[in-house]
């Protein structure tokens, strides 16, 4: 839930992430979309598609980690400053279970907001048929202006 | 290099990765190419392509990330008895430049081979313009039989 | 709190952590006490002291990342049967705020238990004067039986 | 090898190193002594004793990972202007093998040095009685000024 006094800039800042997002022609290569953006908060939504496939026929763990990776991002630009762009310096993922579903959803969350380094955690979530967490991102990400 | 005394089940591993790495449609989405196969090593090369990009118009971090994953993987399990599978249990990835070229190449290595768990480390590099060192993985892969 | 319909499995896990943390002699040299031992979580506490200092004066990471790493696998230990033992695979803690405290407690959660590798969170936690979040870690553990 | 051209800056640079290390009261808890200090390469070295053990009567792996943590952040101070200081923003620690030796080294290096952020690389080598690698870091330095 965004809690900003400035409606206004709270539009602003949804708009920047989205323009942002749409981009980024790799998240529309794996089939991906924000369902919701908030202050420290974005979510993801992507699905299980034949061109993104490991060996056995799950989901690709790089196509989750790329997705969560760009929702951790996404959630650190939305508690800096209107003119800055963020850059992941690292991320550890920890694969919990095999990703055999057909939907899934990844939300990046800021764990501690910074002028320069924001540090998150994402989560991905198979939420068709189940609903498992498959993987679990621990990430630093860094800001830049100007 | 290859070191192994049996050179049958030298080529039998190669088949095996080969035939693996070729079930990965993801791979194949992501343009991504075997070019060596070793004990304990596997390189793997890759291009820019517009279907591919962050923002600003670089190759994704994600893109390079589950290419040096299957690096590593791969790596893995060329050290591994044949009948073998790999997963991923967890990696991290430290970005060190923005990957602004237009060839690349994902080297996984195994730091510490296991019975059960395989220690890897895997290399991003910028091969085109540039001869640069783009991201860092340290990888836990786990082997699984039968 | 323990869910377990056996009590005395559940006092046998908890005495057999407590006896493996009286072993370890480094959790004596910085002052780590358990608080809590439960299925999936256990609580360390420990504080500031004269011999555990980093160079401007405030606790060391160093002793922060040893005793979550403590409080990670001994809570990985309690979804174990009675005859494992664990170990660290790798783990990863992110920096959040100095240690400026003077008291703390490292809180380790299991994420995902396993029969052979265990998926554990930590946190360090300053709790007096404040309470803050100082530390994360995400950490593999592996149970070892005979 | 330093390769400064200006000696007197380095010489000062491996004093402030060396001042900042016997600043840190847990490094003399542990026993750890500087080796060398070169631009972007820092070596300690420590051993075992009772007062440092897990529960196996191994050192514990918070011991090498709280050296080879200073070792990296020394390192990448080494690459830092005079009056900046180092602080640790992550780093992982994978476990290769057990520490059964006596005698240990950590060594840190950097893996790309920046003005904000420096990438580091660590190794924990068994020295005595064997040669062995036993755990292996990856972390990110912030470095700091005035």
């Amino acid at each position: 839930m965004f809690i900003m006094k400035d409606k206004a800039l709270e539009n602003e800042i949804r708009d920047k992430v989205a323009v942002s997002f749409g981009r980024q022609t790799f998240m529309a290569t794996l089939g991906a979309q924000i369902e919701e953006i908030n202050w420290g908060a974005v979510r993801i939504s992507f699905g299980l598609d034949p061109s993104l496939l490991q060996q056995h026929g799950y989901l690709h763990a790089g196509v989750s980690t790329a997705i969560v990776d760009s929702a951790c991002g996404y959630a650190a630009l939305t508690t800096a400053p209107l003119e800055s762009d963020v850059l992941t310096v690292e991320f550890k993922t920890s694969f919990l279970r095999p990703a055999s579903g057909t939907k899934f959803e990844a939300r990046g969350m800021v764990l501690k907001p910074g002028r320069k380094l924001v540090s998150c955690e994402g989560e991905v979530w198979e939420i068709e048929p189940g609903q498992k967490l498959i993987a679990k991102m621990s990430a630093t990400m860094m800001l830049q202006t100007g």
